[in-house]
């Protein structure tokens, strides 16, 4: 029996999300979320199918009806083999996932990157709906995009496209920030959430961003965005300061993608940049600013729709094969 | 009588060019070019006339025969409609060159950005053979990109993608210089030939080019990319810091541009890059040095390898319909 549902799997470094979400509305109809209890891929897999077995129920169907699904990693993915090449969250690298998924869940399954599968169920149902191309950004405690172009998720050549995160951006004369990624001057080494922190705790070592540790409580451990955010609204200098060259950072950079690639649409989500108002003015002011005048023809900047549903209704979506078709 | 040949257009500020290509190797087989006489785009379209009726009269077929024709254009193009929307270097916006073109040949017109038709000619049959994603850049007079992504011509939402000479890169506490465009701060108002003779100029007049000043015979009038090559060959402190500034700009855009996109190929070309071998050389490095990691993987930088050939046998190649296969 082949029904009207697609499984789409959300895999993260925490939790993998099942979902069977309606294959011609993008509607998600049933949801289970599970922690990995270990991280190898056999564990994984295992708690994957149990995810989707759980969910399947649910929504009263077999697993095996479904006939395929999408799975978002967050990591590096070569879609063409099913292959996990890097998921720095898991531990993982050159993981044949969509063949242990396929074994375990008597299905064909379709690997793609977190994000890029998040920028296809906005594209689906979301922020990007009616668009052929989209850009999505989202900034959280990394920075990412899901790009998609001429209607179609671009991948790229072996499937790392979308890595905004790493433009080098180190403003001359200013000290270059070493990146996660092990590289310097990387946009997230200075806008990325873990790394805020990271120089937050820095500065209120040195006795600088005391309204920001105020907002915490004093406590070094909890300072992040949102601190920052709770100081820029009461008018802190530092934060205002920060605010302005983190705003600029992200800001830029989507417009130069924006004046690269002539996207119709801009999409911002994670929570960092959706969860802190003023630096998203900033953010779309420089957005604002920065696109070559040619390229603002037809162009709208909004933000995410779909939460942390994107993720899974893109997967599925992908995984379904279906294409959105511009309106 | 449908020949094996297909009918190119290369339309620039100054002249016509039409070429006749073997629409299954690409070879170019007749070619023609005109100077304008007049830029209105009648007048234009009469000169892209007779040259189409030379090149087709040297192969010996009848322009009519052709079917369809590709014509890149330097400036801003909606392929769907056939509308040149802004081409400076001619003085036009807005005009409907496809449907003139059509009625003056008798056959189908595919309007395309110039940089664009290149970078499918180079993937057609120079150095972007073989991969479905290459991304090529030019430096010339001015600065500009064609993206090949997923084995298609990504020309953007409203047809100005690629324009990576008006990303932002305004150095923190540097003077931002204006670009043609009349905006601040863009790459080409760094690095791109034109903008670069007019900055030589004035530092020129404030007497701190000498060197390059006198490799073109204390001339202002001919200061060019070319003088400060020879001035850096001959290791002149001012020309050395100006290669390594353009060279940094231009490699580390084109390294983010990497770094987004996941291309196998980067395909350097224009006169001014290909032309200067010491400002190649600190482009490439940069480039080595700023793509992520993970996108290095089976990348590659190229010079392109068809000159002004690739402007008219991608556009033939596109008016044809024709797209290359990934090997």
């Amino acid at each position: 029996m082949t029904v009207s549902l697609a499984l789409g799997v959300d895999l993260g470094g925490t939790n993998a999300r099942a979902a069977l979400v309606d294959r011609f509305t993008g509607t998600v109809v049933a949801t289970h979320k599970l922690p990995h209890q270990e991280r190898t891929p056999e564990a994984v897999v295992a708690t994957i199918a149990t995810a989707v077995r759980a969910a399947a129920r649910t929504a009263g169907v077999e697993p095996g009806a479904l006939g395929t699904a999408g799975v978002g990693v967050a990591g590096q993915c070569l879609g063409s083999s099913g292959t996990v090449l890097n998921a720095p969250n898991l531990g993982w690298r050159d993981v044949p996932l969509g063949g242990l998924l396929q074994a375990a869940l008597g299905i064909d399954v379709r690997v793609v990157n977190d994000l890029s599968a998040a920028a296809w169920g906005e594209r689906w149902q979301g922020a990007a709906r009616g668009v052929d191309d989209a850009v999505l950004v989202f900034v959280g405690s990394g920075i990412g995009a899901g790009l998609i172009l001429g209607g179609r998720l671009h991948e790229g050549g072996r499937g790392v496209a979308g890595e905004i995160g790493h433009i080098k951006v180190a403003p001359r004369g200013a000290t270059p920030r070493r990146c996660g990624c092990g590289e310097w001057g990387c946009l997230e080494a200075y806008a990325g959430g873990m790394n805020l922190a990271a120089r937050l705790r820095e500065d209120a070592a040195d006795g600088k961003a005391g309204a920001v540790l105020a907002a915490v409580g004093g406590d070094p451990a909890r300072l992040s965005a949102s601190a920052v955010e709770a100081a820029h609204a009461a008018g802190d200098p530092y934060a205002r300061e920060l605010w302005a060259e983190v705003g600029e950072l992200i800001g830029t950079a989507c417009a130069n993608v924006v004046t690269l690639l002539n996207p119709l649409r801009l999409v911002l989500g994670g929570g960092m940049l959706l969860g802190c108002a003023n630096l998203e003015r900033i953010v779309r002011a420089n957005v604002a600013n920065g696109v070559l005048r040619a390229a603002r023809r037809d162009f709208e900047v909004r933000r995410a729709e779909l939460g942390d549903d994107a993720g899974v209704v893109g997967a599925a979506l992908l995984g379904a094969g279906r294409h959105p078709h511009a309106r």
